[in-house]
């Protein structure tokens, strides 16, 4: 393996998160909160490590292969992490170390679950920090590096397919530099146009960027105890169609801006997607409305499509506790907790890609059953799949599952905690989404957890983010053997 | 399709119906509890329909395929359970017909789910026929019907393949029909092992024929309130080593029985479950004797390997009421209830010998990863597995963990149950389990689920013992086009 290059390239991600921090920083100079030393100290802290790193082990030989991407990768959201939770630590706002570390985890996984009881007694640009790992976690640290710091030949494509979701990775440009470039920019235009949307309804700027970061990355780490539902319902209403946006695969918007909107609009994810909203939302607004804080239609079917677009897009943002809802409207969510968004968008979950690829599979399997001597191959978008990818995609699916599992166990040697909620943290976890149910519900925080399942959750995000490889990798001491 | 041969089949198994029937017929009349009338009516109308049916459909053409294989499968247990469920409407003892029907689907599937509130005051016979269909269910009604009837000619082997539970069929002879009599002769012998071992200890012969018959097929049917709670440490003991025995593949015993003990001990699928068991009881073990209930040793290890080898091989009897248990035990009994036990015995689950094979193929995908070039292959029990094998077996996880979902989802509309009710619900139904957790707990019943919700879990309990197959395409419209 090429650890010189591994180590190299986490050093230039420490300076590009130097760089990061700057934001924050000018923040607190403008507010005046006190984060001002504690941004100081991680930003000299961040360019020192980075310096060091890049500095003792530059190399000539720069390629790397596939082992050394999902090292990188891990190693690189492990370290960032760590260091981005220091402002927190340093400042006191969050003096212990495991907590201030699953927030951060939390943050850059675009998950969004906390560890905070009183989220509105924090400093503006602790909360501006906070939400803005989100914003950086969405679209990826290392596609960011990749797009913004020149001369990093070698095979980054290694860098990027192991940090970007779904089951394959669409090139949008022959080179990938200029891939990494029109992302971030599609990105940042998308971001913008939510961040207008929502000063010209009347929400203040630090509250618009707040929530749009929390949107833009579907992370969903607002300022609010209540999060969304103090807001009115027309910025209830950007936001959900946002969190929806933030979902569909990047790559369609780069066709719609090449005005190949045909061969957009035939992607079986994108109609999938939005065939689970639509129907997930009418479902529900058909059944919460026997509550009798839900007889208004046009409040419900808010609610309804809010909810269902936070758990979709694997947000976490609310406008209700969902938690106090019928059994069936729970039970909805949970299920599109697994579900996911598509592949190539922000989110996380399992992806939509991959159930539609599921589902062809068994289908293909029952009619063979039915036809032994029928050859029929499996089509998606168009295109046939071949027997390696639908292997992967079956084993990538009982690798989740069993992971899920596992995390669930271990998260269970906490005690007083019930079935429910422990099986929903999970849920909420690893498929970064934030809030679970009972006692992780959107009203709760995921403070009572002992510092080893905080542990074992901000693993699963990881886990989670990463689509589970890299950290599995990285985790097994097998793999780092010469 | 060769529907005449379908129903011909269904026919037969009808005729074969009435003569078990003839048992708890027999029961009945020495008992004189007025079980005669309900059971001589059962098998008059089970006669005259299996008479019309071999009559009408008589046909020279015996030549069926997998598809004949599973509609045959699908179909016979559906009537079998249908006309078994009668006695009990008949008799008023469970007067109505959908908790009649959930009651035999729940024995003929081993699975041990009871309706009943108060399974003291049942009468012998019907207790009886309530227990006998555990034994009949858990080798099967169709190798049963292969075994005993003669001049079955055409293609059996699909009927065989679809009621056999495990992701191939050992052949242990050359003719199908010495295969299926070598299978209940072994099933016969370990029955009568079990019943001479309980009689030995004390139990009434009565007792010991229930818990016997419930032991072998991994049913769970007792006829105390307190399952096996009331009986001696010695019983417990033999009920739960028997439960261990009976889920371990009967391929294996008639290896012994041949000499054929190296090839036998070599099984990878053995030691995998053999070490899932020994470990869960170890864990839960540490983990209950923090109870006051349990501080002596010797009972907390009998409860925990009872409770262990009662879910592991998906019986459902109980010594202790577990859903008092701290969560991280009742974790590990979830966890069993899905991987089940081996395959080609008469358990239900996902097998361990499925689980076996999923994590070398994760094993094998992450080797693939970090080095594209390499070429392995999987290797199980000593042989290698071939990728249509391994396609197979992913498509069946996906699928049962897809159909696992979509019967959670089903039951959730059920008003006033939580999640942990309706999850353990599902999931002790669905892998033939029979008692889960809180509303559905081992000192509960399913009596207060609706109508709609007894249909569900009745046909979870099918999909879970045929493996999902002959179920889902039975019930699928367009496997009935000609």
């Amino acid at each position: 393996m090429n650890r010189k290059m591994v180590y190299y390239l986490i050093g230039r991600i420490l300076l590009l998160e130097s760089g990061l921090l700057a934001l924050p920083l000018a923040v607190s100079l403008y507010y005046r909160d006190g984060g001002t030393v504690p941004f100081l100290i991680t930003i000299a802290l961040s360019l020192c490590l980075g310096f060091l790193l890049c500095r003792i082990f530059r190399t000539d030989n720069q390629v790397i292969y596939a082992r050394e991407g999902f090292f990188i990768t891990a190693l690189a959201w492990l370290i960032v992490s760590a260091l981005g939770s220091l402002p927190f630590v340093i400042s006191g706002e969050i003096p212990n170390f495991i907590d201030a570390f699953f927030e951060t985890v939390s943050g850059f996984t675009t998950t969004g679950a906390s560890i905070l009881n009183d989220v509105e007694s924090m400093s503006r640009s602790m909360l501006f920090w906070r939400s803005f790992t989100h914003w950086i976690g969405g679209m990826g640290v290392l596609v960011l590096m990749v797009a913004v710091m020149p001369n990093l030949s070698g095979r980054t494509i290694h860098v990027l397919r192991a940090e970007m979701p779904g089951p394959t990775m669409g090139k949008l440009s022959p080179r990938l530099r200029d891939t990494a470039k029109i992302l971030y920019l599609l990105y940042i235009a998308m971001t913008v146009l939510e961040l207008i949307l929502l000063v010209a309804g009347g929400m203040p700027l630090f509250d618009s960027a707040i929530h749009t970061f929390g949107t833009a990355g579907t992370g969903g780490f607002g300022m609010k105890a209540d999060s969304i539902a103090g807001y009115s319902a027309y910025h209830q209403w950007v936001i959900a169609v946002f969190m929806m946006l933030f979902g569909i695969n990047f790559n369609l918007y780069f066709l719609l801006l090449m005005r190949r909107f045909r061969t957009a609009l035939r992607s079986e994810e994108l109609w999938t997607y939005v065939g689970i909203i639509f129907i997930s939302t009418g479902l529900i607004c058909w059944n919460i409305m026997s509550l009798p804080a839900h007889r208004d239609f046009s409040e419900s079917i808010r609610h309804a499509f809010f909810q269902v677009t936070t758990i979709s897009s694997t947000t976490g943002f609310s406008t209700v506790n969902f938690d106090t809802w019928p059994t069936l409207s729970r039970m909805i969510l949970v299920l599109l907790m697994f579900v996911g968004a598509c592949a190539g968008s922000t989110a996380g979950g399992l992806k939509v890609s991959r159930i539609v690829l599921l589902f062809k599979t068994i289908r293909r399997e029952i009619r063979h059953l039915l036809h032994p001597r029928s050859v029929t191959s499996v089509r998606f978008e168009g295109k046939p799949v071949d027997s390696a990818t639908l292997i992967s995609i079956g084993t990538y699916f009982s690798l989740y599952i069993g992971l899920f599992a596992a995390f669930w166990f271990l998260v269970s040697f906490q005690p007083h905690f019930d079935g429910v909620s422990n099986f929903s943290a999970v849920a909420a976890c690893f498929n970064n989404i934030g809030p679970g149910l009972n006692l992780v519900g959107p009203a709760m925080s995921y403070s009572q957890y002992s510092p080893f399942c905080k542990i074992i959750l901000a693993l699963s995000m990881l886990f989670g983010r990463l689509e589970i490889y890299p950290m599995l990798i990285t985790l097994s001491p097998s793999a780092w053997k010469k």
